[in-house]
């Protein structure tokens, strides 16, 4: 299968399975309406796709990582939602829309973030128990919850909000970066590992491999976000600068950056090459991270 | 065992079982010295106690739900945080100490909040498959999702912020209190009841004793808004009314809103004679709240 043709496919089967979860909620309106506005923003659902990818590249059924692959996104979304507000980045746009607490106000902002988060947990705790057995889904929760957590995503979110208007030393930016960032990313893969079945040394060979698409991931962030064009990043140019964080580019040079990057994404797909599975479209994946304008 | 005595001992195990969670995190110190500051507040532990309490009465070691005791605790600490956030009730005092934002910034206040939120499930994650079984923790997890999450806390929550400034009825303030206050105390019992093998005829009959605790709950702590002292309560006399919040005497009177009170209460414990369990500490609980002054 292409990439275009697998991302079409679980990509649609990820969105309906977003929309039909929150719209069952009996809740507030005003909260669903929130909840559902930065759901369905349209985002690259890099996560949920890596999951699906890896579960894939196993020869298992990629349908059956719907639920890990939801509650993944809504981990992301409610922390899109969060970073957004103004005591934190102050962000008015997103993907080119006005951001969550724009529309819906400050405090209804901050709840569905913390209703998306919760609810993240309810899916996992919903799997399958025949096709997953009940030990991989309590593995699965424990993952999902130390990889967003203080010790991973929120950690690597203070120590960026600590890292403002300092001159960080590339270790310093790696910390966050692999945090805030990357956790998400590995344990998309690492949870799609866990369901396939795969053996110890394969799930070492990916964290590997998802250790350095994470930091790749990153690269190509800053890098846009000085050479990507506004309408196809969704925000404006140069705003990492604006908001005095530091960026790859601006400790490598831009030259340095790249070929930084670069050397990530080689590392990535070498280590793939090692793991024994199917792996032409976590591959792909891989280099649409490397190069991908948005 | 006297209540004093119960709440002394197991107090002590879940203090100690939550500093212990958050100082073994491997986190930026701005973000555990937040956590911890909030959790150590030493608020009365009313919902660990409700757990430890129904095991106790079903016979079975209240110990072994230490870890699903500082799971809820460390949610009812996170919705703390952010009901206190300056967009939210923006309050200063809390437990008669400056609330998380004032000590730690907004920004660190609100990723605190979700830092406690995502621990509590992998704190549920580690419970001991051999005591509880696999399919009773994932139960748990699913229990406690919901109650915190749309359909339950945030849900209320989101309510009690559309109803501010609003006349409501006794039904519209039911429900606010219901799902902000009353799902949190609810699931602490069920959890207890489900970890120590309730059958399910004992499980109704404590979600219909949790639901009247619950209100009575709320109802006290309307009354002592108005008649309590401001350092007992730890906050201004008169916030809830300054904040125009409708509240039981308001809606009722004070008479009114105490027979209420005394209903619930009633009602209460007459269902908890019907459980056929070794009730004395969950009915002590009970008038606790019914005549507590903080």
């Amino acid at each position: 299968m292409s990439l275009s043709a697998f991302t079409e496919k679980y990509k649609n089967v990820l969105e309906e399975e977003l929309k039909k979860a929150v719209e069952c909620l009996s809740a507030p309106a005003p909260l669903k309406d929130s909840m559902l506005y930065s759901l369905s923003a349209g985002g690259k659902r890099i996560r949920p796709l890596l999951l699906f990818g890896t579960m894939y590249a196993f020869g298992k059924d990629p349908i059956k990582g719907v639920l890990p692959s939801a509650a993944i996104e809504m981990i992301h979304t409610y922390s899109l939602i969060h970073d957004d507000l103004p005591s934190m980045d102050d962000d008015d746009l997103r993907r080119g829309m006005p951001t969550n607490h724009k529309v819906y106000g400050e405090a209804t902002a901050i709840l569905a973030g913390d209703a998306l988060l919760t609810y993240s947990f309810q899916l996992l705790a919903q799997m399958d128990i025949k096709e997953h057995t009940p030990e991989n889904i309590i593995k699965t929760i424990q993952l999902l919850a130390k990889a967003a957590g203080a010790e991973g995503m929120v950690g690597g979110q203070v120590a960026d909000i600590e890292g403002e208007n300092k001159e960080l030393n590339q270790t310093q930016l790696e910390y966050i970066h692999v945090h805030k960032t990357g956790k998400l990313l590995k344990v998309s893969i690492e949870i799609g590992a866990l369901l396939s079945g795969a053996s110890t040394k394969q799930l070492q060979l990916l964290r590997e491999y998802a250790y350095h698409l994470g930091l790749a991931f990153q690269i190509r962030d800053d890098i846009l976000d000085l050479e990507g064009e506004e309408d196809v990043i969704g925000k404006p140019v140069g705003s990492d600068t604006n908001n005095h964080k530091s960026t790859y580019p601006k400790i490598l040079t831009m030259a340095g950056a790249k070929k930084e990057l670069e050397m990530h994404i080689r590392k990535a797909k070498e280590l793939l090459t090692q793991v024994n599975i199917e792996s032409t479209i976590l591959e792909e994946i891989t280099d649409l991270i490397g190069n991908r304008n948005n």
